[in-house]
């Protein structure tokens, strides 16, 4: 780290939905001038919400200081909403970063620590309500960006939002290179990839495999 | 596990690119009876080929027996292209599962291993003639079918393969309410994500910044 870098700092904790955080790092870490700490309570290992993986933290959230903080979702954040040391701390870093973001039901972390008041934001299809009760304003768009708050939609936006970012941080043509560098030229097999284009049989399936 | 699991091993080492193998991940642990299993060469943390972000294996990959086998790509498959021991691993694996399938760099470890003599695959743009000169015939598209071997290009597109994997294990209303639930409705906010779209000035940039 130097004076001219940017501490790019991505929350873990038990129950995080790998790739909310993993599409963002891909991209964010070839920010030329980036440096990235993947933090979570202690330093260690994180359960991902799915079966027999987990992500390491190499760093205590709270000895770090973001300029840019990412906050993925997942089922952990269920319990975590109301971890009221990390709401703290989200606030206290918050306070001091150039970009706040969150991927899915991260954003409700952002919520329940009062960081989206009032604030137009998007989170994961199935909890914009959640995100209500929250103070936020759900947009339903895939990120929405609101001055130094950039909020991504379900799980795989995060990607999306992560270019979005390392456009701000280091300009379009940077950003450009990394889209190319991670080969993003999606071509999904299906096009049901949003709850306004699906129909309401895939709705019904989502809810019973997603919980299953 | 049980006579009716499909057993979904994902290959971990040091250096792997973690979107290579998060993307499919995410979408392969909610097919209704995939059983998943993350193995490295033994149980432990392998570091990302990005910075500061380890995953976890459970398990060491001589211990498991794939149905599905998804070998992702990273700095990590310079060195493992000459790991006899795993080549062979790659074989005799290959010899037993129902889909074989890379994302990225990963084709490079099964056309080292012989998998991919005389057989059409797609690997990350930039490594299209290492995956020729390992016998493979090369396909500049996004994902590659041919038989039981499905090969992705490069990072991101684990997870348009993992959904067409996804597709012929559960079927297609099922790869259509994973897509729902992982939200993948992707809007990158360029589109320069594949060599043939890209300028020759994206491309060059690519190259500075991936090489740094």
């Amino acid at each position: 780290m130097n004076a001219a870098s940017t501490e790019i700092v991505f929350l873990l904790f038990d129950g995080v939905a790998p790739l909310d955080a993993v599409g963002p790092y891909e991209v964010l870490q070839h920010v030329p001038g980036a440096s990235i700490t993947i933090a979570a309570r202690e330093p260690g290992p994180c359960r991902a919400d799915g079966p027999g993986l987990a992500l390491v933290a190499e760093a205590a959230y709270t000895d770090t200081a973001p300029d840019v903080l990412v906050v993925p979702g997942g089922v952990g954040t269920r319990t975590l909403v109301n971890d009221q040391g990390l709401l703290e701390w989200l606030r206290e870093a918050h306070a001091n970063t150039r970009y706040t973001t969150s991927v899915c039901t991260g954003a409700l972390l952002l919520g329940a620590a009062g960081i989206l008041d009032g604030v137009d934001a998007t989170t994961h299809w199935a909890f914009r309500d959640a995100l209500a009760d929250l103070g936020a304003t759900p947009v339903p768009e895939r990120v929405v960006e609101r001055g130094k708050v950039i909020t991504a939609a379900g799980v795989s936006s995060g990607i999306d939002m992560g270019l979005t970012l390392a456009a701000r941080l280091a300009g379009d043509d940077v950003a450009r290179a990394i889209q190319l560098g991670i080969e993003y030229d999606p071509q999904p097999p299906f096009d049901s990839g949003s709850v306004e284009k699906a129909d309401a049989q895939t709705v019904e399936l989502v809810r019973t495999l997603l919980t299953a």
